[in-house]
């Protein structure tokens, strides 16, 4: 262990930043930040974590360990079928010398189909750490949705839909006039289009992106329901996507790991196909993560001397 | 006719206008301008439409028709099945007094889905006025496609699908860094990519959407083929919307009307499948429905007086 037990746990997404100030296992302090990896270049990152770590870093210059997961920049390197941690993270040459920066490595996949993870390895380690004898899917949800199959704590295989980026994509589009005004609207009228929805599209899964332009045409027409086209979209693409991923969550233990509002839309969806689906904080799952890739890595280290 | 025969004629797409000074059915200059009708607010259509006549306008301060047909600002209200073009234009009213600004109006469809054509309804009429007795389905091709079922000279039904927008927007999100470098590189190479994903894609139209990171994910494990992504994102989903709209290509005469970029990739697309479609230039096309819009109403006005 580092001098006091004192490091950084960095779960570093795209768009913000989850960081702790940890004391051996246990988080003394947190801070959320929207400071997401996406546009960081490689020799910015030292400056960008020393800026995540702020008043957390030790008044004597002392170097503090700061290990990291997400996509940084450095390719992800394992591949699957593994386990999710490696036994030693990958040190990351850094200029700043109040730093001691790790990166918990991704993984990769070749067959059926190409495929990266980077961040989500560290969530799949922190629900085994929280249940070991776990077997069946995870859905890592967020910006992308990871369904991964695990068994006997390895990762088998993996497959990355790109269905919330999408969702935000489109409503930067053509679509933008009928999802504005939004939110989900009335829970009810809401909650129903977007049941509507996923059913439509998972029996009819091959129209779904041609049915898109229906949300727009609808509101010019004044014929859809008022408030939500949100609703109906989310659920198209998620419909879709369940559609392709079915062989994934059929049959199958399933556990949602990620942040609250996506994974209630999944385990929404899921429930009208008959699946009941545990639902697990992406970021507290993370946090548990990166605190098993510490330990391995101090035993690991411990070992190796 | 009015004053010496003269009027201007504007296809106002979304993203561009093509403008022509018009002497009865002849256009006797023409200007193609980067100024789309998305985003103009309704009381700023007399004036962009006044520069885009610019120099065109009468020096005598006389007022000169422009007739203009897209999505600009006025509702569509035809219902289908109906003739592409109404007796009378719709007139705007119209602060500039250098100006009579006439709308071809838009089509409206209430089932099977909801839908609305706003500017396609003249480049079908165009096509109709080059060949009456068309009887099939026109790929109104674009940012936007519009597949429209056209028989005995009225648009029985049709469906919008936002494929080409839909590349635009997944370029500007992770799939970006795959897509940039971009064109459609190596001419053999991508040409093979595109027929391979709409091959792909028809036979598994259900799993387009989830398959698009793997683009992003063989750039960085380096297994794509290089420079082909965008061909491979283009066929995919061409080859998604294909699969979706079968009903309205299969067994019918094929009509591709539009920029010759787009049309192009639709003509190889369904000439794979066995279809051999006649491709149409869509500005001449436009250019062509307007002049028949405007005889039409000539005709009406004479036969009202």
């Amino acid at each position: 262990m580092t001098q006091a037990g004192r490091w950084i746990a960095v779960d570093w997404r795209t768009d913000r930043a989850h960081v702790a100030l940890m004391s051996g296992a246990t988080a003394t302090d947190r801070r959320d930040v929207e400071h997401g990896s996406e546009g960081v270049r490689p020799n910015a990152i030292g400056p960008a974590l020393a800026a995540l770590a702020g008043d957390w870093l030790p008044a004597d210059g002392a170097p503090i360990d700061i290990l990291v997961c997400g996509p940084v920049g450095l390719p992800p390197r394992r591949a699957v079928p593994c386990p999710p941690l490696a036994d030693t993270p990958v040190e990351m040459p850094d200029p700043d010398p109040r730093l001691r920066v790790r990166v918990v490595p991704g993984l990769t996949q070749a067959t059926p189909h190409p495929d990266i993870l980077q961040g989500g390895e560290t969530r799949i380690a922190g629900l085994l750490a929280e249940r070991p004898e776990f077997d069946g899917v995870v859905g890592l949800t967020g910006a992308h949705t990871i369904w991964a199959h695990v068994s006997v704590g390895e990762v088998v295989s993996f497959r990355t839909a790109m269905t919330g980026e999408l969702f935000g994509l489109l409503a930067r589009g053509t679509l933008g006039a009928a999802l504005a005004g939004g939110g989900w609207g009335d829970a009810d009228v809401s909650d129903a289009a977007f049941l509507d929805a996923v059913s439509d599209t998972m029996s009819r899964p091959e129209r779904a992106l041609s049915t898109l332009f229906e949300l727009r045409a609808a509101e010019m027409l004044g014929t859809g329901r008022p408030g939500s086209a949100q609703a109906r979209l989310s659920g198209l693409l998620i419909g879709a996507e369940l559609a392709a991923t079915r062989a994934w969550w059929l049959g199958r233990e399933v556990a949602l790991v990620g942040p609250p509002g996506p994974s209630e839309a999944y385990r929404v969806a899921l429930a009208a196909q008959g699946i009941d689906a545990n639902v697990h904080d992406g970021a507290a799952a993370a946090l548990r993560g990166l605190v098993a890739a510490h330990r391995t890595h101090a035993t690991t280290q411990g070992q190796d001397r």
